[in-house]
């Protein structure tokens, strides 16, 4: 399918959203439906999924290309997922989709395993036994899917608001190129935003937290959106070498 | 003193690089000479650290106010140090200068513990035993000195470029806000880079592993120092609450 896409015969990647009832989920599938991306925003209930929908659609237009879904559903009929789910509920969203995967689907996990998950504080992360919350979903996947995690300093809020672009660089990481690639190409259909290839899954150990450290400059400062961007470099995408 | 500096009657603080002879400690030391702030390159051995100051002073001016001297008189005289070491030697540092510290003084240390410290990889982490190379220096200083962590995140070769500006923000941690804005204050005078206070002495876990993305970084894209820029505000320095 994606052969189709890159051959320009199909117009994108079709696109689910598990978590897409919630801020960072719906900040996300906002701008890419926008953007043009056809996008099924999962829910656990069909309702509430169908209603997010419909709050897309009121943000990005009547013919906006969005609809709500099951997760299971909307995760077989996407060639990419977005999982944006708080870390309390991760494992457990993906031990029930682990039968729904199309084979070589590309999924990007944005979790943060923030300390709230516990009752802990949000400035505050908890150390997953696999290293990080990637690695562990990582261990949840079926074989043929490819994992990347990224997101984790792009919050919610700069996301809603479409009237600015982006001023945020999406740091990605994961252990298929193309898979980062793929998630990549679909960051650079939002204004403003670019994408840094930062490394392997495992670099997930050290991005996840920086949920946490953006928060804490959120309260300093009185801000609801601080972001990340990388300097070095005016262009990035993906690396040449 | 610091209340004379202040009050415009000493022009500033004065500073030491404890590990100053290395690129990074080295980079800032010219930076914050060509600023016009003295300072005093620490070393293990007098002559390495003469050589350097005279390294300095060939790149920012005969005139430049740099000197060197072995590690405990560098901190002996000084109200700021910066302690610039590679992790595998950072404990055995601190533990040499427990009795030379000045009551009251300012350390910024800015320690990664990068896994080479044991032979691993630059671009992977260890994890010390009290969470960060900051809090392992924090239960290694004397009481009334004050502990602030960062620079993680800014490297030596745009640091010794003098020619550009730094397009960097140097993203700060501690548990007293005054230690962080003496720090933030000469990072202000360095062109182009501006201070963020990441909140208390233990987001040193987060911020120092940002060392290893970056290099990562580097490696992927073919640079030597790429940097990180936050975004959310235009102005950082001292929150106003």
């Amino acid at each position: 399918m994606r052969g189709l896409v890159r051959a320009g015969i199909l117009p994108t990647v079709t696109v689910a959203i598990v978590g897409g009832t919630g801020d960072e989920g719906f900040g996300l599938a906002v701008r890419l439906v926008v953007a043009g991306v056809p996008v099924t925003i999962g829910s656990r209930a069909q309702d509430r999924a169908e209603e997010a929908a419909g709050r897309a659609r009121a943000a990005a237009g009547a013919d906006a290309p969005v609809d709500g879904a099951e997760n299971p559903r909307a995760v077989a009929g996407a060639e990419l997922t977005f999982v944006t789910v708080p870390y309390a509920g991760q494992a457990d969203i993906y031990r029930s989709l682990k039968d729904h995967w199309p084979e070589g689907a590309v999924v990007c996990d944005t979790t943060t395993p923030l300390a709230t998950a516990v009752g802990g504080r949000p400035t505050q992360v908890l150390r997953p036994w696999h290293g990080s919350a990637a690695e562990q979903a990582r261990a949840l996947l079926p074989e043929g899917v490819r994992l990347v995690a990224g997101f984790h300093t792009v919050s919610a809020e700069p996301l809603t608001d479409l009237e600015e672009p982006l001023d945020a660089d999406v740091l990605l990481c994961g252990d298929d190129p193309e898979a980062k690639a793929a998630v990549g190409e679909l960051v650079e259909r939002i204004p403003g935003a670019r994408w840094v290839d930062c490394g392997p899954l495992s670099m997930a150990r050290i991005l996840e937290p920086l949920t946490a450290v953006l928060i804490s400059v959120n309260r300093a400062y009185g801000l609801e959106g601080s972001g990340v961007r990388l300097t070095g470099r005016d262009a990035w995408g993906r690396p040449a070498r």
